[in-house]
């Protein structure tokens, strides 16, 4: 079946590469169209989801997750149409030039082909995929939670029968509806048909793609994001720095879960740290050298774990840890980051500097908050994933990052010397 | 011990990312002095690899390609100091600006940190790759072919000895010496200290780098190149150019393996094909469709098989096919081809249009020989490897395929919103 629908994407995708940028956006607003007029279809499918993941005892935030309503389906819609404002990559000619030999050479922005999501319960990824690798002139096979997969292939059937309707084949958009695992492990493998393989989901989905995928794939969103409070640091503004960087969405990848601490600063700082903390219901995970500084203060405090440096803690716990230099911080961050997003406060200009350059990470700042790191924030429009590896694409990717290129080369009959 | 390499490698890799583009030039320098002034230790190894290949009946050609003199080892010497003379992608500013944040964004070329290279027996490999890994600021890991590992280990560590001479770690460029196969297995899973892999030969170690690596591997460098003869094609200048593209240097992997005849052009073109051909002493392999019009002509013609269309004959035989239009043509390359390099020699400015835009390849001509992907030739300054995948790097990769970048954020204690 996953060959069939291999093949299908292929085909589709060489279609799909040769439409412009406004034909693209016809298929886009026939799609939002459709989710609005056939709401009732998906509510319907999304209703037996969210009845079954109820049974099955998912949480409400779960729940909550997992469920469509009216509004938040024209919320999906209003999305695809956004999506039509962005601009196209494709077509975009990167560089070129006239060869010696009389070769006249291109380097032309080209969609990737065949991209392959493997995402978590969510119904609104399922249009989002869908809407950017149509965008870029990609044909795409998803493969989305199973607690959604009603949901997702109801919402597949409008988007396909849309596509239709544009004079598009189904095989642009399609669904591995059933939730057996072991497809997951032969989609894995399909490198014949898929050009790139995007996980979103835990460190377990991206080691097993890691592992066992032959299809490129771009690994991320796991985000052991850290900052350091550099002896130098300004105390009041770092507390809004760390405050926002842990807090305002603490369920984020790009999320603080451990604040390194310069010895120099840190009688002024933790006190004052352990107060703010209090106030945002953060519990702190303390290294021994600070626990008893903290245990003074009024926010909860717990002896760090040492494999919580490790932790993705997702919600409201912060590890804080001691560190003698700057050095040791770097060391640190090397050995316990996920090359995520990772920050320095300090007023020191040759310190930023040096954290800048020797912290291997997608995204490193200078005095501001870890949260920066999203396509949104950084003006790529839109964010397809979060790239912790280093090829293809590092950081928020955006359209761009669901492209390639072709060198083309145009000679009147031209050899080579 | 792999283990050991990795860390040593990652280590070196957090100096040499913080070099300036004037010291990388300096040890590039101190290592074509080095590789000359050693160059009686090297040869004496690599006698030693070339009596063993010897006595292991290896083909005077393959002998000659892993023997060095000391012209050679000059020659290799010089290409170093060649190197220097490249621009230095790192430091770079790709792109960035002020958003509306108030956070200021850069996005910045960086070293990918330590590259592993699995390689055919070839001396200058060594010499070659560990110089463009140096240029760009990254650690490498060598891997070469086990006939010529003597070579390869005294090279190493003439290397290595003027890496320390300036000051850096020797683990910035290791070679794993053993020939032993199962270190090649060990290194695929060294995701924890290897960012990037290139595999540099035949299908096999491509097939085995995709199924067993967890490090992300650029793959390439099979070429089964198509050229279209289209029914507009002016006959003489076709055959200069098809006759460049076999012939010029056969056992490359951009050299034409199948050349594919419009019907309307057949009866006309096939004889003067079989005339030049013969002339340069080619084998044509022809479908039943053009046996007969070739077994006329002078050059040897055999019944071509029909699994030799996935062919890299790397040698001088031609598969000849007739295709009764442009969609048939553009459908064979889509099924037998590498993605590597395609032309079409026509007249027609919409057949060279949707063949630019519908073969799906690295490199495609219209009117040129498939000779021309390369590095050298599409003016990178050097070549790391060709890539016939579509992530990161497609078709030549120059120094910029050895870097990614990071996103680098200034604020003045600048907060998400």
């Amino acid at each position: 079946m996953l060959e069939q629908m291999g093949k299908a994407a292929k085909a589709a995708s060489y279609k799909l590469a040769l439409l412009s940028s406004r034909e693209k956006n016809q298929v886009l607003e026939k799609i939002a169209d459709a989710l609005e007029a056939q709401s009732d279809a998906i509510l319907a499918a999304n209703r037996q989801d969210v009845d079954e993941a109820r049974k099955n005892g998912l949480s409400e935030a779960m729940l909550d997750r997992l469920a469509l309503t009216t509004a938040r389906l024209a919320g999906i819609a209003g999305d695809v149409r956004q999506v039509c404002n962005l601009a196209d990559p494709v077509g975009q000619v990167i560089d070129g030039g006239l060869l010696d030999s009389g070769l006249r050479i291109e380097r032309r922005r080209v969609p990737l082909g065949v991209i392959g999501v493997i995402y978590e319960a969510r119904p609104n990824v399922t249009v989002d995929v869908a809407s950017l690798c149509l965008k870029t002139g990609n044909a795409v096979i998803l493969r989305g939670g199973k607690e959604t997969c009603r949901t997702n292939a109801a919402t597949v059937r409008v988007i396909q029968q849309a596509l239709e309707a544009c004079g598009l084949p189904a095989g642009a958009v399609q669904a591995i509806e059933s939730p057996d695992r072991a497809l997951v492990n032969e989609m894995l493998r399909m490198d014949q048909y898929i050009d790139m393989l995007i996980p979103r989901g835990g460190a377990s989905l991206h080691k097993l793609c890691r592992e066992q995928a032959t299809i490129p794939v771009i690994t991320g969103g796991i985000g052991v994001c850290h900052t350091l409070v550099d002896e130098s640091a300004e105390i009041a503004p770092a507390l809004d720095v760390i405050t926002n960087a842990k807090t305002q969405r603490p369920s984020t990848c790009n999320t603080l879960e451990t604040l390194l601490v310069h010895k120099a600063i840190a009688c002024d700082f933790l006190p004052e740290l352990s107060q703010r903390m209090a106030d945002n219901g953060v519990t702190l995970h303390a290294d021994p050298n600070v626990f008893s500084l903290l245990s003074d203060g009024p926010a909860t405090v717990v002896p760090v774990k040492p494999e919580e440096y490790d932790n993705e803690f997702l919600s409201l716990h912060l590890n804080v840890k001691l560190v003698d230099s700057l050095d040791e911080a770097i060391e640190h961050i090397r050995t316990h980051g996920t090359q995520h997003s990772d920050a320095i406060l300090t007023r020191n200009i040759r310190h930023a500097e040096r954290f800048v350059n020797e912290v291997d990470s997608a995204a490193v700042y200078v005095n501001a908050s870890t949260r920066f790191t999203d396509g949104g924030q950084f003006g790529l429009g839109a964010e397809v994933a979060v790239s912790t590896q280093k090829l293809h694409a590092r950081g928020p990717m955006g359209l761009e990052a669901l492209t390639t290129y072709k060198w083309i080369g145009f000679g009147d009959n031209t050899i080579r010397a």
